[in-house]
């Protein structure tokens, strides 16, 4: 049986480095589950950072990039998924991952939200300012959560993926 | 020199009568304009709706669709592309149009509106709640306006296309 | 209901001066069936003498490109859709195409002869040698023809579409 | 750095007996390199057939899905990529791959080899007739080598990779 994949998006190179702190911690977190990490794989921000931290707890990483070549991959990345599809990818990223964790904000972190919603995919946010959590509940109802802290973040995971029991 | 071409998105069948009614005026006036109207292509909601009324006004369709066979089409689509890649095609939509109409919203015209930022479109957002504007006004800064009527969301798209003087 | 589209599929800039003299003569016989032509919409080789072809004859031509942007379109290209998707895109070719030819072979003109067998589209190959008729009748079967001329090329797709009784 | 990944295709729930024994054993022997498996992650014909070879031999097994769904994925494939993309991920496939082995053929199989040569790829087909060698090597050269068994394709990757000196 194949393995259990999560999703990290964030914003890449202007990513904030509060951001980072929280993307490597998160991915730490995600590789300390067992769980495999799948990120956009690019050696900048979010996906960089969450690849790192998953590395080092021992974690397997996957990186679904968007060019063509094997230039820009993040070295954290074990598996390369080389599309050559650009943003369209966005689309695998989240249909590859059980649930997708949001960290950050950004164009591209947003079509990756909306994608997941559309895809009945369970999404956490961590770290989005209230603007960005009142549209994407707007938009997907209980099925976006946010967090207050990477491990808030994995606790409403396990919670919404029926893996642990809500906590009163 | 191939000729200009510009989307309209927008939710399929969960689409208000409103929405139906002003993306079937916004693709009315598209065609007025001599353009391409570019949608999702499939046979409800604001896809179909726009498609409707370009060719009451003798316009052409472009259908860009997400799946991989011929059924479920807008009767209004004279050019068919079938994706059979889902909502993958998003990005498709995007990059094809010179300028991005955003009618009524949900998480598919969200995830469009977010890669048509990303790839440096302009948008006009019509019939959006002031949550959704502002959301996309934070991402996309200037490249994203919002409109109150199909007029004013052509005008706002020969003005930010360069095709016609701000008016004052 | 939508135009029917047919796809134009050859070598870009390795094309030989014959292909593209015969690309040039089926695309405008394409055009002077009323059918709409569908190449990968660059401006090389067959996608370009293909599209040239059906605008003599006053045709109309959709052209789908592999880049994420506007350089290297065919100058006779009407509706250019942009991918962003690299060769992921002749997939997409194949698939709104309702019959597809095949002039001249080439790496990428056998990977949309093999998508199309797949779909279940019929595929005509216009100057093919002996090898590529072989190898892809065998794929294939009945559903490729080859062609000893754009004339024979049409008059095929017609009647393997049903549009015209086989000659005796 | 991203681990090697390579790639085997060939057809599905088509294949002979002969081709997934010959399959089994070309996975396992992958797994033996310390090599990533890459397959078309189906729970049928060879992708089925080289997963399990490669568990058998504790190898570690990627499965790009055409599907959006988690229907019929392999149970020997540990991350599965779900593209939702249909044929068009056969692109990604090749692309991820550092060299594509074929393991029988079939029009799927067919676009891509054609696809790896397009890329640039080496590709070394097993279980090929004459017919499809001839095809292949007539449009990749030298790029195209032919393997009589799974240990000569594997000698064959070596060499071809520059991973091994070439044996006089």
């Amino acid at each position: 049986m194949s393995k259990r994949v999560v999703g990290v998006m964030g914003p890449g190179a202007d990513a904030a480095p509060e951001t980072l702190r929280l993307a490597f911690e998160l991915g730490r977190l995600i590789a300390t589950q067992g769980w495999v990490l799948l990120t956009g794989g690019r050696n900048s921000g979010v996906m960089d950072a969450a690849s790192n931290g998953a590395k080092s707890a021992g974690g397997l990483t996957v990186g679904v990039l968007p060019s063509a070549g094997t230039d820009g991959i993040s070295s954290a990345v074990d598996i390369a998924i080389i599309t050559g599809m650009g943003q369209a990818r966005n689309n695998i990223n989240v249909l590859s991952s059980s649930i997708v964790f949001a960290c950050g904000m950004g164009a591209g972190t947003a079509s990756e939200i909306a994608l997941a919603i559309k895809a009945g995919r369970k999404v956490v946010l961590l770290q989005a300012d209230s603007a960005s959590i009142a549209f994407f509940k707007g938009l997907g109802g209980n099925n976006v959560v946010a967090a207050q802290s990477p491990e808030e973040a994995i606790e409403l995971a396990r919670v919404n993926d029926g893996l642990a029991p809500r906590i009163c």
